[in-house]
């Protein structure tokens, strides 16, 4: 079964693609947490921080330069922004595709919620 | 003036070091946030996520494969973490040293607080 994630990478479903290469494919999340919300995924489908292999620093290198160039464009590099990558369940991942969320245009006040 | 991380990746400033090599140091967080919260911080001085060279893919993606081996020596691979970086005021970015917070051995809770 292909992720949701792997769906929007390929075009089967549609979403609001803001960047696309041969490794990355960003969206912008459906249900935007603050006013720039981007999720950015490896177009292969791998399911998480715990299962990249160490050849895959590339891919995930490139999350991070693609998070950067996408924050330029946004007009958000200089106000500041927020990187998460969420891993099971403690993390609260819920989409089981590597995903990076880009999120900024506010302040978005502290790291974590009290325990 | 080298920011506080450089100095500790030089030994110049103690910290609880959990992992250093060439490119990578990691450290406990002097104020954890959860039972496990280590920073993983470039060797090389680069302020920010808007501050990575296209050049430096491979620093970055090693960010996240420590941030990997680290979570399965730390015993939260399989309950889950969060993987953090903060930029610019918004992001709430303290140090002008680019880090990654691995936090878990808890749930986290939202990835947010309300705006």
């Amino acid at each position: 079964m292909p992720t949701i994630f792997s769906k929007i990478v390929s075009g089967e479903i549609p979403a609001d693609i803001v960047h696309q290469d041969d490794l990355i494919t960003a969206f912008r999340d459906v249900s935007p947490a603050a006013p720039t919300h981007i999720l950015i995924v490896p177009n292969q489908e791998i399911t998480g921080v715990d299962d990249l292999d160490d050849g895959q620093a590339e891919v995930a290198g490139r999350m991070f330069l693609v998070a950067r160039d996408l924050a330029r464009k946004e007009g958000i590099a200089e106000g500041g922004y927020r990187l998460i990558i969420n891993s099971g369940p403690h993390g609260g991942q819920e989409v089981m595709h590597l995903h990076m969320h880009l999120i900024g245009g506010r302040p978005l006040g502290p790291m974590l919620s009290k325990a």
